[in-house]
């Protein structure tokens, strides 16, 4: 705990509270996190260790975090992230996303496409391997020479082991290199998903909003190839065997128990300076903002055409309403804290301590004036970097694949030393592989109307910012746009899934060969394209090795240990179950329950309640599920435990190592937490194990997989 | 206690707690409340005595409430009864809505031009005068004998008393008569009114809505003649000397304790039937909400005209935003409670409890069914209706006055018997008076718009409800509209003041000689809307009549008192300080605070905080005025004393009869109150006498004010 607090009070914040939870740990620091005295129960060695069975061996990367929950590799997760595969489902033409899916039997258990799943195999500090590049002056040259060696080490395990999955991820900004190993395994399929009416209850107006009553929650489940190797969907395969799988909590949890997550965090920024803050508060998050709600209402337009154009759009347009919600809740929050003022008077005091010892301020004082260089450089062309960005996703399906693809025969044919280090064929099989997704979700009309409001932006840029390969189209105005984008979806081949397939192995002679508009324009933009690549690229790495330095000076000040960065990799982190006091006046309680589902419900969406649910609700038909004190279904609770995007999915463990939730989501008034973590605020929602098992025992019935799980 | 008890267990609420506080009740039934056992540590004849000092002496009615505070007639209220008075001033030229106005003399203080203060002289149960109009058997007949007995007894005690006002007021529907006399005091001048950014801090945003940070208070003083008596404005007249005053708490409240109000609350519908609540719920809410959102908007189209439109127009928009936000709160309430299945359910088991005694049945078993009869016979007529009433305030202040002045005319050359028995001369000299209020809030441009508004929902009328007298105007369609509105406007001599004045004691003849296209159009619409009138009449003479009855049938099945429904009368309610839950998961805690002010700042309107204040909350120099538990300036507080409209600017007692606070506001969430009590969720909104002396004494620097309330 008094390292936590450190930490704290390092990051300038006002500790009011005894415990404080901050942390998204590695597994090979929970040794020092005294957490017998926070009130685990069960041994750390139990949650991690290595070559041992133990907890991190149950949990899956999933994209998000998944958990094993049966020896016969049922996996729970969120709605919201098997949400993809039943939306891929749906549209073969049964509506899974409104009524649910539930297998009644293995072999109706549905394929889950281009879902995979991992499971942690090793995990080892590999840092001294990397010494030796400290002396390389050119940040650029380092980082390529860095990248160079954990490809080299992932290939080297890799080889000739289809199922294993290597990575080296760096930790605080290069000062740590982790090999990572997991076993992957292609064949998930889907075994219980609730109606969106209970899974996605209460909708993007909900979402990271506290109290919630959303039952995001589904059962997928593991296939491997009988002789236990991880592979693609095949009729062969059979439920994966795991090492360890989790139990259900005999006892539900109450305010103040202690829990604590394991899974795979995103990214956080806990580590910035106030130079990042304040070009994200001022400028990335409002224009971002602004960006995803003409998307939204862009897309939104769409909507209407048909059945088919609403399932296609709506996964797009989910993610966009989760990013601005995202980004919005950062400015409310960074504005109501007075976070950059806050920020800066923490470095100005930062700069104070280091100018006291000559040796640190030799070394570290210039870090931070250094850091607001770079960023006034990229700050000059953000306008046109904005626009060419926006190529990659915003700018419609056929654009994004078209550059992509002459991306990669560009990127093939570099010599190797300028060549990407990261770039493997390997890679690019895998994505051939994923295209089809790609165009799953494409829709004409909205896709063309995308690439005209990304011709629009371009047209708008200033004299001197010019995106020159696009002057011919814009200097007719609209009109041009127009002509040209009609033109160019009307002929491009691009919406053929084995011809862009076919274009990831092409050179780039024979894709320039091909009369393809689309194809065309890529070849074209791609002077520019790789003109602000390689700007950026010598920008963040000399960004990257001063954020290094600038943790290395925040080390030197403290005497405790750290937590890296959240980088997609297994955390832990711990916290009780509590409300919190958003605001003057109100004060929140931990716990919802299903007469809060009822409070809410409208009859529209997204407050519909299932009639099912409601002649349980009405019978009080609770079974086993109630919470004695409130004499109620609990359906979600908050707890402190640190954690952000990509924890979605992750086990809630109580204090014995049981399954008491499966986190979802964080709460609004601090979605500031990516930058700095505030324990008065800050709080993980998940839903209570109750309601999963109350959903799917009363709604479901679907009893077999509460006695595959044990109970 | 018991006696409230039966109450909700009659109107089939579900009482949960052990205290209910629900009832405004008449002054001479507190004997009846066992209020010591409550917490009450003073008499009951503290409270009220006939003839006697007591503190109802010291409440002011003055359209809403307010309090007498000091011995030289200092009167607190709420910052909105007193806006109207400082929105008239501003128009002058100084903007006292924006900056607040502070008199540091005397002779500073400042004219309330047509605000008068009323003061209960005396009240006295009259109804043994009434019975014998029982036995006419019309009930329009009965009504008019009644007006004129209500009329007889008020002119005998107002003629040779000037400063007099009595009233007759029936209860229950009529079955009783209380006479109130009143002193009356026309010479009020705002002494303290902070700035809007305090006193309307929130706005309509936050109007209705806990928590809250208002500091809806300002000090008035009455003034009188040099010997004792109440008239105008005078530059003689001397500060009121009031009989009783009312002390200041020397300690403030904390959650749980005992507090009583007494104040004017407006209107309730406590004992209305379901027909009632259908009529409401689905056709006269969801309407004036539709109506009063399109006229906002009207209205806000204005705005950015001038400083000057902006000023006319904003207390209109204040009022409609209000009611509409009211009408919102119960249509959602109801809708949330299942108000009207719970209204019929009752209503089926008073009738099987009726059908068990024959004599009751008798007597009372046709009362419901009938009830139902005449809102169906009402309904008939709606549509036209709607649009007829809306001449009197929505059609634009011209054809308001236009109508207005001719229907007077016509009543007072009526047949004695066929006229309002309530009509009388000195209330047409009353009104001849305060037209000049009327022509100060007229904006021609958005007067304009909603006369031609008016005309075009005429014009949307189906055939057999058209508006005959309308037609030559309707039959050109919007062209003609905008045509006789254009010309209307061009030629009405109505915007002049003293030809409006001269209107009102002109005859029919003179009026309808005058070439004035308003005042011919109202003499054109005179037939209908006279139609339309006593239909009416009828209508609700019938309706009355049977909600009398129906309150008998109620008492017959209760042991227990009944307190009639609010009209304007002086009242007074108990209940303890204490917060809510207004929905799963989410607790409100009585009190805000000055920190919770800071946190809503946005900079913008309504959420801007005075620089001055700021620094005193930057400095912590809060005084005296600081709320031990908190440790902090308390803002607000909930409670669960009943109350409605009109009750703003009540005084809030301690329990031993000192304020602590006044009342401003009811939550948005018990909006449904005024038909039904619940004392789960119904809370009255105070702004506590800390926040009102904090600001009086640091922000304001009126040490004056301070010495003068005896502090």
């Amino acid at each position: 705990m008094k390292r936590t607090l450190c930490i704290l009070a390092l990051m300038g914040c006002l500790v009011t509270h005894a415990t404080a939870e901050e942390g998204m740990w590695l597994l090979n620091q929970l040794t020092e996190l005294q957490l017998e005295k926070q009130g685990l129960k069960i041994s750390v060695t139990d949650i991690y260790s290595p070559g041992k069975p133990c907890l991190a061996q149950a949990v899956v990367k999933l994209g998000a975090t998944g958990e094993i929950v049966s020896p016969e590799g049922l996996v729970l997760t969120n709605h919201h992230v098997a949400f993809g595969a039943v939306q891929r489902a749906s549209t073969k033409g049964t509506d899974y996303i409104t009524s649910g899916f539930l297998a009644r039997t293995r072999a109706e258990e549905m394929e889950a496409p281009g879902y995979s799943a991992r499971i942690l195999d090793k995990m080892e500090d590999v840092t001294r391997r990397f010494r030796k590049f400290k002396k390389i002056a050119d940040p650029v040259k380092r980082g390529k020479a860095e990248k160079r060696l954990m490809r080299s080490i992932t290939d080297k395990i890799e080889k000739g082991h289809p199922d294993l999955e290597a990575q080296v991820v760096p930790m605080f900004r290069g000062e740590q290199f982790i090999l990572y190993v997991y076993r992957r395994f292609d064949d998930v399929r889907v075994v219980y998903i609730p109606p969106q009416a209970i899974g996605n209850y209460g909708g993007d107006i909900d979402n990271w909003m506290w109290p919630r009553h959303t039952g995001d929650f589904s059962f997928l489940r593991i296939y491997m190839a009988p002789d236990g190797s991880g592979r693609a969907y095949h009729k062969d395969n059979v439920p994966y065997q795991p090492a360890t799988w989790i139990r259900v909590a005999r006892e539900g949890l109450s305010e103040n128990d202690f829990t604590f997550i394991l899974g795979y965090p995103g990214r956080t920024y806990r580590y910035r300076t106030s130079h990042a803050v304040q070009d994200n508060f001022e400028h990335v998050y409002p224009r971002l903002i602004q960006l995803y709600k003409e998307t939204i209402e862009l897309l939104e337009s769409f909507q209407d055409d048909s059945v088919v154009a609403r399932m296609k759009v709506a996964g797009f347009i989910k993610g966009l309403n989760n990013g601005m919600k995202n980004y919005q809740g950062n400015v409310d929050g960074m504005k109501r804290a007075g976070f950059l003022q806050k920020k800066q008077a923490f470095e100005a005091e930062l700069q104070d301590f280091l100018k006291k010892d000559p040796g640190l301020w030799k070394q570290y004082g210039d870090v931070l004036p250094a850091i607001g260089g770079v960023y006034k450089q990229m700050a000059q062309t953000r306008e046109t970097d904005n626009v060419l960005s926006m190529v990659n996703r915003l700018g419609g399906t056929m654009a994004s694949l078209a550059i992509n693809a002459y991306r990669t025969a560009r990127e093939r044919e570099k010599p190797k030393a300028e060549r990407d280090p990261l770039f493997s064929e390997s890679d690019v099989q895998r994505r051939i592989k994923r295209l089809r997704f790609s165009l799953m979700s494409f829709y004409e009309p909205a896709d063309k109307a995308l690439l005209k409001r990304l011709l629009m932006k371009a047209g708008q840029l200033p004299e001197g910012g010019r995106i020159q390969a696009l002057e011919p189209i814009l200097k007719d105005g609209e009109k041009g746009i127009e002509a040209f984008v009609e033109k160019a979806y009307a002929t491009t081949r691009l919406k053929d899934l084995g011809f862009v397939q076919s274009l990831f192995t092409q050179s780039v002679k024979e894709i320039e060969a091909i009369n393809d508009p689309l194809l065309q324009l890529a070849a074209r933009m791609y002077p520019e394209t790789e003109a602000m690549r390689k700007r950026n690229e010598r920008l963040n790495a000399r960004l990257e090795d001063l954020r290094r330095q600038y943790i290395l000076a925040l080390k030197a000040r403290s005497s405790s240990p750290l937590y890296p960065d959240a980088n997609s990799t297994l955390r832990f982190s711990w916290g009780e179950v509590a409300g919190y006091e958003p605001r003057d006046a109100v004060r929140y309680a931990p716990f919802t329950t299903l007469s809060g589902v009822m409070e809410k419900e409208t009859g529209k969406e997204p407050f519909v309640v299932p009639e099912g649910l409601k002649a349980l609700y009405q019978q009080k038909d609770f079974g086993r599920w109630v919470h004695p004190d409130l004499n109620d279904v609990p359906v979600a609770f908050t707890h402190k435990v640190d954690s952000t995007g990509g924890n979605s999915g992750s086990p809630v463990f109580n204090a014995r190592g049981e399954l008491a939730g499966i986190l979802f989501d964080g709460n609004y008034e601090a979605l500031t937490g990516d930058w700095e973590f505030d324990n008065d605020i800050q709080r993980s929602i998940s839903v209570d194990i109750r309601y999963v098992l109350f959903i799917t025992e009363k709604l479901a019935k679907a009893n077999h997989i509460l006695k595959e799980m044990g109970l």
